[in-house]
C-alpha cells in the first residue's frame, strides 16, 4: 500500500516548527505559515480570526484550523498575503527570507509524509493552491501535481503500481502547468484530447489507458513549447517557485482587477498560495474517491448531511458531472468506518464553525482526509430553517442567527420567483425581450396592454402586464391592476418605480425599449411584442420575456422561521437604549410603513409596520376624482370650485376614515397635497401635438384647446422645483381647510365607532419657518374647533416633511411650530446633489456610477457623507430644541439596509418604507444596533 | 409788541429742571424731558446719541441739541417713545407720574414764556408734535394753537391787536383738532370753506377778514359736533390732554403699521410727543415771516445756503406753494441782522452735525427761531460733492464720508436718467404701457422690435428697445444691440435680468404683457404698440411708456467727486487685515467683474475690477458660432464633429488670447462649457407647435422634423438639475480638451505679444470630489504639455464653481484637486430652498415676500441663514484644508450690497458682479470692513 505520508505526530511537528522558527529569528518577516502553526498567526493577533484570514486566506487559514480541531487535512503550509503584496512591490521578487522559509517548510512537509519533493523513490506531490480572503473567481486556482517529471513518474509508477493514473496526473500537471502558469489557453490543450479520443474511438477520459496518457503527456509537452516558446520544467522546484509566482501575479491580472471593482473588494489585501500534500481518489475503485457535501440540507434547511460522492474518482469530477454522483450514503455501505468518521468531523466542524459547511473531502485506499471546508451558501428558505434550528439546538444565540440573515434573504421570501427550469429554457429560446433597471423584485406573467385604464379593463379577464413609455399619477388605476409592469424610461426612483414597489408590484424600468402605446406595440429592433401577448417580468434581475413562465408563490403567513426570526428583531431592537419615539422610551429603531390606503395599510400591518410613515393625499385624487380637483384648480366659476372642494372633502374624510380603523391604536402621518398641479392635468407635449395637428387640419377641439391653455398656463420649467407641496397650500389655500377638516373629521368618525385614532397632519416641502408659522396655526385651529363641536378629544400632531437642504439648515427653528420631522430622502438627496432623479437614473448618474465617479446610486443608498450629514445637523439641532419629538424617514431609503444602518445611528425614531420592505427594514434595524 | 416768552435765562431754568426733578425722585420713571434737560438724557446713555433719539425721538432730540448748543428754539418739552409704549400698553392711559411729570414742564415753559395755558390776559399757545426715531409719513403729525378757546382768543387779540390772525389760528386749531385727533376728514372742513369763499368771492384765505374767521371758527366747532357728536373741548387742559394721547394712538393706526412692515421699522419703537410753544411768522408784512433751507444746494451740492422765504406766513404756507415764495438772500434785504444771526446759526448747525442740515424756522416780529433741523435729503450727485468737499473742509473724515454714501447713490451715479419733466408729462399723458420687475437700472429710450435678430439689424438706424416673450441664450446678439429690454415672463434673476445687467442694459421682466413676437404686437389689454414704435423703458422703476422721453446721459469719467470716494475705498480695503488672495496678503474684500468678452473686461477694468471672476463660455458660442456647437452636438458624423470642434477652439483661443490681454497683470476665471445642450438648440415646445402643425397640413419640413427629435432627445423634465455643468464635460469630454486648449494656448499667445495673462480655469456644478478627480489631471496634463511644447511659463490654476449644496457640505476634500472656490450663489440658492428661480420669481416667490412669508427675495439679497450656512461652512472647511486659497463669489449676489457685506464677514477673498455694479461693490466691500 502507498503511504503517502508518514503518520504527524505532535512531537515531530513541533520538533519542525521549531526549526522553522529558528530560521525565522534570524529575518525580519515571518512570510511561512506551516497548518500546524496556527497558533502563531492567531497569538499574533490575538485570536483575531478575520485577521489571521486576512494574512493567510480563506482556505489557508480553514485548513490550518481544521488540523488544529483535529480533522485530517492533508500537510502543507500557507504563505502569505503579505507576501503576494510584498512579492508585487518588488515587480515580481520574491522577498528575502520567504524562499529560505519556503523551503523549510517543504523540508518539514517532506518529513510528515516521508517523501520528497524530486525524488524519484518517494516523490513528494504537491497542488498549489491560491487562497484570498475573500474568494475571488477571477484569479487563477489552483496547480495539481507539481513534482511530477519524467523521472518521478517513473518512481511513482513503481510505488503505485499504477502507470494510468500516474501518466493521467502528468499530463493534468503539464494542462495546468501551461494554462494557469504560463497562461495558454486551455483549449490548446482540450482539443488535441478530443482529437485523440475521436481518433482512437474513446468516449470517456477514464476509458484511455496509461500508453495513451504517456502519448498525450509528450504531445501536450510538446504544444507547451511551440506555443509559449518555454520547456515544460522537469526541475520540480522550478514547478513549485514558477507555481507560487504564477499565483501571485494573477491577482493583478485585469479580470481579477475588474471584479474586485465591482465587488469592492480593496486592492491591497493579496491573496496567500497555499502548498498543499496531493492526495488521491482516483486510486482505486473499492477504498478510493471524492466528494462534497453539506452538514445540511441546503435546498431546505434540514438537518441532515447532503452530498455527492464518487469512488475512483477526483474531486473536479463530483463537480464536471460526467458520472452520475452516488448520495453520500453510499460511503455507508462500502467504507462504514470512513462515513462514521466522516459524519464525526462534519459534526466536529459545525459545532466548532457553529455554521452549516460546506465541505470537499478525498478518500484514499480507505483514508479519510478533508481538503476545504467554507460556510454553506443555501437558499433563503434554508437560511431562516438552519438559522432558527440552530438557535433552538442551543448552537448558536439569536443574535448571532439575525446576523448572519441579509437583507436579500428576507427579500427572496416575499416576492413570487420564476420556475427556474423553465427559466432557463426561455432564455435558450430566445425569449428574453429586454432588459432595465429591476425596480420592484419580483415575478410576474400576463398579457401586455399599453396604456392604464386598458390594463384596468383587461385584468377582469385575466393577469395584466403594463408596458408604458413612462408612468404618470393618472396611469395609478392601471398600476394597481396590472401583476407587474415596465417602462422605456425612468430611472430605480421614477414615478413608476416608487408606485410599484410601494404596491409590490414586480417593475422594471429604463429598458430603453421602442414602446408606441397609442399602436400598442414594443420592439427591442428584433422582436416585437403586441397587445394581448404574454410577457414575463422578472423585477428581480431586470429581465422581460416574450412568454408565459410560470411562477411559485409565497406567502409570508406560511413563512414560520421568516416571521421568528423577524420576531426576535423586534424584540431586541424594544430592548435597545432610549429613543424619541411615542410608544414607551426603551426601544430601538421602529418600522412604519408608506401607505395611501386602508387596503395598503392593513398589509403593512401585517407585515409588521408600527405606524404609517407617509399616506400620499394625492393619490386619493386619480381615476374618477380627479376631475374635482380639475374643477377646483381650473374653474373661473366660484361654485363649482367650491363643490368641487365639497366633494373631496367628503371622500377623503371617508378615505382617512377607514384609513385610521386599520391603523387603529397605531400613528398614521397624512402629508398635504404635494405634488405640482399639472400633474393632474394631460402631458403639455402631448396635448401640443395634438392641438397643433388638428389646427393643422384646420380643426378646433374645444375642449382640448381649453386644456392646454390651463397646460401652458401651469407649466414650469423645473416643476421639480416649482409650485409644490407647501408652496401649493400656501396659494391654493382652500386645500389646507379641505385636507384638515378631513382629517380630523376622518379621525372622530373613527372614533365613533370604537376605533383609536392617532393622525399626524404633515407638510411639505418646508424650506422657511415662516411657511410652517403660516400654516400651523391654521390646522391647528381647524382641528381644535371640529373635536370641540364633536365633544370628543383625539391627540393629534402637526409636523413637516424635511426634503429641502434650507430646512435641514434651520431645523431648529421649525420646531417652534412642528411636532415631528420626517426626512424626504428622495428631495433632499435630489436638492443636495442638483440632481432631478427622473432626468439623472436614465443619464448622466447611470454613467457617474458604472465609472465609479459616485460610490453608489445616491438614490439607492443614502449618500452619508453629504446628504447624511445634513440630516445629522437636522436631527442633532431639533432634538437640542425639542428632545422628545419623532424623526423619521419615509423617503426610498427607508427600505434600503445599507441606509437603514445609518439612520439608526443618526438617532431617528424609525423608517417608513412600502409594505413590502417592511420585514427587510425589521431585520436591517435590528441588524443596526447589534453590537 | 408781543413778547411771547421772557428771555430764557440759564439760572431760571437751572431753576426748574431741579423742581422738574424732584418731582420726578419720587417717581420710578422720568416721562419728560425739557429741551434744556438733554444732558441729562445723555448722561442716562453715556452720550450715545442714537439711544438719545430713540428715547426722544428725531425731532425732540434735535430740538433739544439745537437749545444745548444755543440755537434759539421756542420752549418746550419731549414725552418720551417709552411713554407711548407704556401707554399702548395700558389700553391708552397714561402710565403713573407722567402727567404730574408733563404739568411740571408745562409749568416750567409757562414761567420761561411769562404765559401760561388758558389764561385769559396772557394765553400760553402749544404745539403737539408726534416724533418718533425716524420720521414716519403714516402717523399724525401735528396740532398747533393748543390753548386757543373763546376767552383765551379774545385775550390774545387784545395783546396782538390782531383778530384776523386770532381766530384764523383759531379755526386752524378747531380743524386741526377735528382732523387729527378725533379722526374726521380734512375735507369736512375744507369743503365749507371753498363754499364760503364761492360764495363771498375771496380767492385766497388771506382775503379773509376777522369776521369771515370768527364765523368759520364757530361753523368748523359745529361741524366737529355734527360729525364726531363731541363738543370741541373749551377747556385748553382737555385740548393739551386729547392731543397727547391722539399722537400716541397714531403709532397703532393701520396705515403707520402697513408703512412700518414695508420700511422694517419694528413695532416696539414707538413715538415721543413734542410740546412746543407756538411761534408766528404770520404776524406781520415785515418783521415775521417763515422759511425753509438747505445749508448746502441740495441739487448740485455747492456750498451755499439755499432756502425759500416768505414774509407773513406760517409752514404750511411755504410747503403749500400757494404763494410764489422768495430765495433765502431777500431776507438780507429787509431784515440783515436776522439773516445775518440765521446765517451764522446754519454754520452752528452744520459744524455740529457735520453734516449738511435742512432746517425750517420762523420769524416772529423780528426774532428768529429754529423749528427744526435735520440731516438734508439731496441727490446722489450733490451727496458726492458734499462728502467730498466736507473731508477737505476738514469737516469730516473720509470713513464718515463713505459710510454716509449709499450704494443707489452710486447706481443712480451710473445709468442715464429720463428727464424728470418729460417724465411727468408722459404719465399725465397716459403713456405708462406696463410694469414689471427693475431688473437692471437706468433709461433707454427707442423702437420696439420682436425678435434679436430684427433688433441687431434695425439698431444700425437707431436705438432700438427689444420685446420678448422671455429671453435665452439665442436672443442674446439682439440684446447686445438694443439700448433697452422688457418681457413678460421671468424674474429679477432670469436670462434676460442677468445678461441685462452684465450689458448694463435697462430691463425690465415680468411685466406680464401679452406679446406676440410673430406678429410683432404686444398689448396690455388697452394700448397696443407694434413693431417700430417708440418705446421708453426705466429699468430703475419697471415702468415701460409708449413714448419717447428725452434721457440725460452719464459718464463714470465725468464724475470726480464718485471716483474720488471709490478710490478711498479702495484704499481701505487695502489697509484692512489679512486676506488670502493673490495680489498681496494686506487687503480687505477685492471686487472683480464678470465678463465673457475683452470689451466688457475692459469696461469692467475702468470700473476699478481687480480681476475676471467669471467668464462664462458659452456666450462666446452664440450667434454665427452656434452652429459649430450643434454640429458637435449632435452630428453623427465623426469628422463633421472632428471639424467643428476645430472650429470652436480656434475661436475661443482667440477669443482668450483678447481677454487675457485686456486684463493683463490681473487673474481671469474661465468657466467651463455650462448651460444643457438644449439651450443651443429651438425651443422643444416652439418645434412641436411648428412641426405638428405642418403635419397637419400633410407637409414636412425635413430640417424642422430632424431638429425636433434632436431637442427631444436632449428633453429634461428638470433641465436646472440635469445634465449640465461638469456632468456635461464628463458625458461629452472632448469639450475638455478643447476649452483647456484654447484657454492656456489663449494665454500663450497673450504673453507671446508681451502681456501677462493670470489664466485660471474653473469646473462648474461641482458636488462630489470625484467629479474634480477625473477632470483636474486632464486639463493640467493639457496645459503642462502645451507650456513645455511653446517653451514657456505661465501660471495656472484650476478651481471649482461651488453651486450645488453638497459641494459645501465636502470642501474639505474639494481641496485636494481645487485650487480655488468660487460661490455660485444663484444656484446654491435654487437648490438650497429647492425653487427655479425663472419659474418662481414671477410666481409664489413675489406672493411670498409680498406676504412677508420670506424677509427678502433670496435672489436678490443672499439669505444669510440657510444658503449663507452653507457658505460659511465651505469657507471654513475649505481654508481649513487649504489656508491660502482664493474663494470668491461670482454669483448675483456678488454685486448687492446687504450680500457684500455678508461675504466679506464670512472672510472671502473677493466678490465678482457685473461691469456696472463694480462701483456700487467697491463702496460696498469698503462699508463692509468699516467700524
Amino acid at each position: 500500500m502507498l503511504s503517502l505520508f508518514q503518520k504527524t505526530n505532535s512531537t515531530v511537528a513541533n520538533l519542525l516548527k521549531s526549526n522553522l522558527q529558528s530560521t525565522i529569528r534570524g529575518q525580519k518577516k515571518r512570510w511561512v505559515y506551516l497548518f500546524q502553526d496556527i497558533e502563531e498567526a492567531e497569538n499574533l493577533y490575538n485570536g483575531d480570526w478575520d485577521k489571521v484570514r486576512l494574512l493567510l486566506g480563506g482556505k489557508g487559514a480553514n485548513l490550518a484550523k481544521m488540523y488544529k480541531i483535529g480533522i485530517t487535512v492533508p500537510p502543507g503550509y500557507t504563505i502569505t498575503t503579505e507576501c503576494c503584496n510584498e512579492f508585487l512591490k518588488l515587480g515580481g521578487k520574491f522577498p528575502q527570507g520567504m524562499w529560505d522559509q519556503s523551503n523549510e517548510a517543504l523540508r518539514v512537509v517532506e518529513k510528515m509524509t516521508g517523501k520528497k519533493l524530486g525524488d524519484p523513490n518517494y516523490p513528494l506531490l504537491v497542488a498549489c493552491r491560491s487562497g484570498a480572503y475573500k474568494s475571488m473567481p477571477g484569479m487563477m486556482d489552483t496547480v495539481l501535481n507539481i513534482g511530477l517529471n519524467d523521472k518521478t513518474a517513473e518512481g511513482l509508477c513503481k510505488i503505485s503500481g499504477d502507470p494510468r493514473f500516474v501518466y493521467d496526473s502528468y499530463r493534468r500537471l503539464v494542462q495546468g502547468f501551461g494554462a494557469i502558469v504560463l497562461g495558454l489557453d486551455d483549449e490548446e490543450y482540450e482539443h488535441p484530447l478530443a482529437q485523440y479520443k475521436k481518433k482512437y474511438g474513446f468516449k470517456y477520459d477514464n476509458e484511455l489507458q496509461a500508453e495513451n496518457w504517456i502519448e498525450l503527456t509528450r504531445q501536450f509537452q510538446q504544444i507547451t513549447k511551440n506555443i509559449s516558446g518555454i520547456e515544460f520544467p522537469q526541475d520540480p522546484i522550478k514547478q513549485y517557485e514558477m507555481s507560487i509566482k504564477a499565483v501571485f501575479n494573477s491577482w493583478n491580472v485585469p479580470r481579477a482587477i475588474q471584479y474586485r471593482k465591482q465587488t469592492g473588494i480593496p486592492d491591497h489585501l493579496g491573496t496567500a498560495v497555499n502548498i498543499v500534500t496531493m492526495v488521491f481518489g482516483n486510486m482505486g475503485e473499492v477504498d478510493s474517491g471524492t466528494g462534497v457535501a453539506f452538514t445540511r440540507n441546503p435546498s431546505n434547511g434540514n438537518k441532515e448531511i447532503f452530498g455527492e460522492f464518487l469512488f475512483n474518482a477526483q474531486g473536479e469530477d463530483v463537480v464536471a458531472g460526467i458520472r452520475n454522483t452516488l448520495p453520500i450514503s453510499a460511503l455507508n455501505d462500502q467504507l462504514p468506518g470512513c462515513y462514521k468518521q466522516f459524519i464525526q468531523e462534519c459534526t466536529k466542524l459545525e459545532n466548532y464553525y457553529k455554521e452549516m459547511q460546506d465541505v470537499e473531502f478525498t478518500i484514499e485506499k480507505g483514508k479519510l482526509y478533508f481538503l476545504q471546508t467554507r460556510d454553506a451558501k443555501r437558499t433563503a428558505f434554508a437560511r431562516f430553517k438552519t438559522m432558527v434550528d440552530m438557535v433552538e439546538e442551543g448552537l448558536i444565540d439569536k443574535k448571532t442567527a439575525i446576523k448572519r440573515i441579509s437583507p436579500s434573504d428576507v427579500d427572496m421570501m416575499l416576492h413570487p420567483q420564476f420556475d427556474p427550469n423553465v427559466l432557463k429554457k426561455a432564455k435558450k429560446q430566445g425569449k428574453l425581450f429586454g432588459k432595465g433597471v429591476a425596480a420592484s423584485p419580483g415575478a410576474a406573467v400576463g398579457r401586455v396592454y399599453f396604456n392604464a385604464d386598458k390594463c384596468e379593463e383587461m385584468s377582469k379577464d385575466g393577469p395584466v402586464i403594463m408596458c408604458r413609455p413612462f408612468t404618470k399619477p393618472d396611469d395609478v388605476n392601471g398600476m394597481f391592476a396590472s401583476k407587474g409592469l415596465f417602462t422605456a424610461e425612468g430611472g430605480a426612483t421614477s414615478h413608476a418605480a416608487v408606485v410599484a414597489r410601494q404596491f409590490g408590484t414586480p417593475c422594471v424600468v429604463g429598458t430603453g425599449l421602442v414602446i408606441d402605446d397609442e399602436e400598442g406595440v414594443a420592439t427591442n429592433g428584433k422582436i416585437t411584442i403586441r397587445e394581448g401577448d404574454w410577457v414575463s417580468v422578472n423585477g428581480t434581475t431586470g429581465e422581460i420575456f416574450k412568454a408565459k413562465i410560470d411562477t411559485i408563490d409565497v406567502k409570508l403567513e406560511d413563512q414560520k422561521d421568516l416571521l421568528k426570526i423577524l420576531g426576535w428583531c423586534d424584540e431586541f431592537c424594544a430592548q435597545k437604549g432610549t429613543r424619541n419615539i411615542k410608544n414607551g422610551p426603551n426601544r430601538g429603531l421602529m418600522v412604519w410603513a408608506n401607505a395611501d390606503t386602508a387596503e395598503d395599510a392593513l398589509r403593512a400591518r401585517k407585515y409588521g409596520a408600527q405606524g404609517i410613515g407617509l399616506c400620499r393625499t394625492e393619490h386619493q385624487f386619480l381615476g374618477d376624482r380627479a376631475k374635482y380637483l380639475r374643477t377646483f384648480i381650473m374653474s373661473e366659476d366660484k361654485d363649482d370650485k367650491k363643490k368641487a372642494l365639497d366633494k373631496l372633502r367628503e371622500l377623503q374624510t371617508k378615505d382617512f376614515e377607514e384609513l385610521f380603523i386599520a391603523m387603529t391604536d397605531l400613528p398614521v402621518i397624512i402629508r398635504l397635497l404635494d405634488p405640482p398641479l399639472h400633474e393632474f392635468l394631460p402631458d403639455l407635449l402631448e396635448l401640443t401635438r395634438e392641438v397643433y395637428e388638428l389646427r393643422g387640419k384646420g380643426q378646433k377641439d374645444e375642449e382640448k384647446e381649453t386644456l392646454l391653455k390651463q397646460a401652458e398656463q401651469m407649466h414650469e420649467s423645473n416643476p421639480m422645483l416649482g409650485l409644490r407641496g407647501v408652496r401649493l397650500v400656501i396659494i391654493k389655500r382652500e386645500l389646507v381647510e379641505m385636507q384638515a377638516t378631513a382629517i380630523i373629521q376622518g379621525a372622530i368618525n373613527a372614533k365613533k365607532k370604537g376605533y383609536n385614532p392617532d393622525p399626524e397632519i404633515m407638510i411639505p416641502l418646508v424650506g422657511h419657518i415662516n411657511e410652517l408659522k403660516e400654516l400651523q396655526p391654521e390646522i391647528d385651529e381647524i382641528a381644535k374647533k371640529l373635536l370641540k363641536k364633536n365633544n370628543t378629544k383625539i391627540d393629534y400632531k402637526i409636523g413637516t416633511m424635511i426634503e429641502i437642504p434650507r430646512a435641514c439648515l434651520v431645523s431648529g427653528e421649525l420646531t417652534k411650530y412642528a411636532e415631528f420631522f420626517s426626512f424626504g430622502t428622495n428631495d433632499l438627496t435630489q436638492m443636495t446633489f442638483g440632481y432631478s432623479r427622473d432626468d439623472a437614473e436614465g443619464g448622466f448618474l447611470l454613467k457617474y456610477v458604472e465609472d465609479g465617479i459616485l460610490p453608489c446610486n445616491p438614490f439607492q443608498s443614502v449618500d452619508q457623507i453629504g446628504v447624511g450629514r445634513l440630516i445629522k445637523m437636522c436631527v442633532d439641532e431639533g432634538r437640542e430644541s425639542k428632545p422628545q419629538m419623532d424623526i423619521g424617514v419615509c423617503g426610498e431609503h427607508g427600505g434600503d439596509p445599507k441606509s437603514i444602518k445609518f439612520f439608526s445611528d443618526a438617532g431617528l425614531s424609525y423608517v417608513s418604507c412600502s409594505s413590502l420592505r417592511v420585514p427587510v427594514a425589521r431585520l436591517s434595524a435590528c441588524q443596526a444596533i447589534l453590537d
